[in-house]
């Protein structure tokens, strides 16, 4: 059927809208070490293994410690303190990994990394002979800083990091890794904002780079979480004031290699506009003004440009119900319960075209 | 004008596609402190400002010190060793930002931090009466792990990170950030095949998340700077062996909190197949086969899934000549001298339906 095509699974590191699943499945009993740890080959850690294969405490990953909000739920025989010197508290993910808790990581470098080498090697010599983990992740907030470099020296990868935190990797299998890479784009918006005087809605940025002293559109990064539909009226309010409608998406331009060598996705907006008075934001622009359509039209740039000359086209078009853009229209998934926007052609629009 | 929509430049961190800048342009002379620097108050460093405002050795940002494909320009009358046992090397970016050179690095944690507060200094006492530097970048490679704590001690916040490194920042002003934030979307693509005989082409994942065991199309994530109509038809192939080339975009769904709460968009491309036979990667399908469209639409999950079936009637539309989704067509733009995509409504496409 159609419907999975849209629950965010996608192999190359597959996984669905629900990230991580708390899970009570009991982690499986220890087996027979088919082969040594990668930890252990690469630290030359010589350990008893008889400790973890008999040990009766929860090793990594082990269901009966479940991170819920930040709370960390013990099963009532289990001693939080007995565990934390020895093994890191975990929860699985749906796809073969364990994902380390935060809150459960020891504050001393040595404490740590014994926990993880201890850890690593319990998931190593089970995970692969019988629950299949392959990937951990592990996720270090700024204060436990010190723990960053013994990560990386025991053989973990920087996944991707936020104010706040570093995320790193740990792939188990001799094969390529298959978790999901980190975010590869930044998505920003433009507001195409047309009065019924054909008049734009432009600015002048302060930003000193290129496109300073030249009138653009208001653009902008969404927030996060944020629709593209709802980033692109925020922008425009932000910057200049002016209260707009969502109407179509008429077009988007896909860069790469813009920032950190990461792409980026802007969606050019048809908005409408629902006041007219400009009060620019000072931070961010020089200024911003209704500007007739067709004096945007003179300016050289326009004749220089290929792609925004493009861009103008289709938007004049759009303007005149000769083009027909995406529409917003929220719809709930049943794979994951969650209502999302769909953006596609309202077929409305084609029928307004033929008339 | 348009034109400068499409340049990438939008503040909140406003950047354009040239984010680093190489530049010749000297640092700003020496002024007189206006104020104690925030690393100062914050790590109680007593320190003669002599040393700094007197130093006739460049300083933080100056550019002299160009960094060219990763090799280190020097002018011909500065000593490089002088230079690193007391600064670090860094270049402009567009945007009142430096960018410290991950290769000027000194090795000890001892050098690094006496480095860092004299580089920080000296750009928070100069920058901010006269050269308006604002941020700071400092990507820390994996080999150098032991600085990144250090880093974050001394102000230093996390901004991303990919195998390999991980990119901090420090803010100057007393004001909000206006650093652009870390990349906040993956990019996931589908692809409709359909053959002539109204075959659908399917799979069924080996992925054990909520879509384990259910028909669905082809997906997967965009490979690095990878163009969305090639991921469809690259995943296509890799996953089925079936050749395809891209008809058109035909809609896309935005979600939010997806993996590490960030977000996702799929897109859904229509592509024509080039050939039949069926070749699965096993390591991610358990199955793979040509449905009859009718056996796809039957599937019960088709009529509890809104979001599903909605795109499935936007399929069929379009696979019937009734919908118009985006083609795309790449197209040169001034600002960046850059080819890139864009993506919208061929009009040929809409005549085509009112035909």
């Amino acid at each position: 059927m159609m419907a999975p095509v849209l629950d965010g699974s996608r192999l190359a590191g597959c996984y669905c809208q629900s990230f991580v699943k708390e899970s009570r499945i009991p982690w499986p009993k220890a087996c027979a070490f088919s082969r040594l740890s990668k930890v252990f080959s690469q630290n030359s850690l010589i350990s008893s293994t008889a400790k973890f294969t008999s040990s009766p405490v929860p090793f990594l990953g082990v269901g009966c410690v479940i991170k819920k909000k930040g709370v960390n739920v013990l099963s009532a025989d289990i001693s939080a303190l007995n565990l934390a010197s020895e093994f890191l508290y975990a929860c699985d993910d749906e796809y073969d990994g364990v994902i380390i808790d935060p809150e459960s990581l020891p504050s001393s470098a040595n404490a740590f990394v014994s926990a993880l080498r201890a850890s690593l090697f319990q998931l190593e010599t089970e995970g692969l002979c019988t629950s299949g983990k392959k990937g951990v992740w592990l996720k270090i907030l700024s204060e436990q800083a010190d723990l960053v470099p013994i990560a990386v020296q025991e053989g973990f990868t920087y996944h991707h990091a936020e104010p706040g935190y570093v995320m790193l990797t740990y792939w188990i299998p001799d094969e390529p890794c298959m978790l999901p890479a980190s975010p590869s784009h930044q998505i920003g918006v433009a507001g195409f904002v047309l009065n019924d005087k054909r008049e734009v809605l432009v600015v002048k940025e302060k930003c000193p780079c290129s496109c300073s002293g030249v009138w653009k559109l208001p653009t902008g990064y969404i927030n996060k979480s944020e629709d593209i539909f709802s980033g692109a009226i925020r922008e425009v309010k932000e910057e200049t004031g002016v209260d707009t409608i969502f109407q179509e998406m008429v077009a988007f331009r896909h860069a790469h290699l813009v920032a950190f060598e990461k792409s980026d996705i802007l969606f050019v907006c048809m908005l409408k506009p629902l006041s007219s008075e400009i009060t620019i934001d000072e931070k961010e622009l020089q200024t911003a003004e209704w500007m007739p359509l067709d004096e945007l039209l003179e300016q050289p740039f326009y004749l220089e440009d290929h792609m925004s000359r493009k861009v103008i086209d289709i938007c004049i078009k759009a303007y005149e119900d000769q083009y027909s853009g995406f529409i917003a229209r929220q719809l709930n998934s049943k794979l994951d319960g969650k209502l999302s926007y769909l953006y596609y052609n309202e077929l409305k629009n084609i029928s307004s075209i033929v008339m």
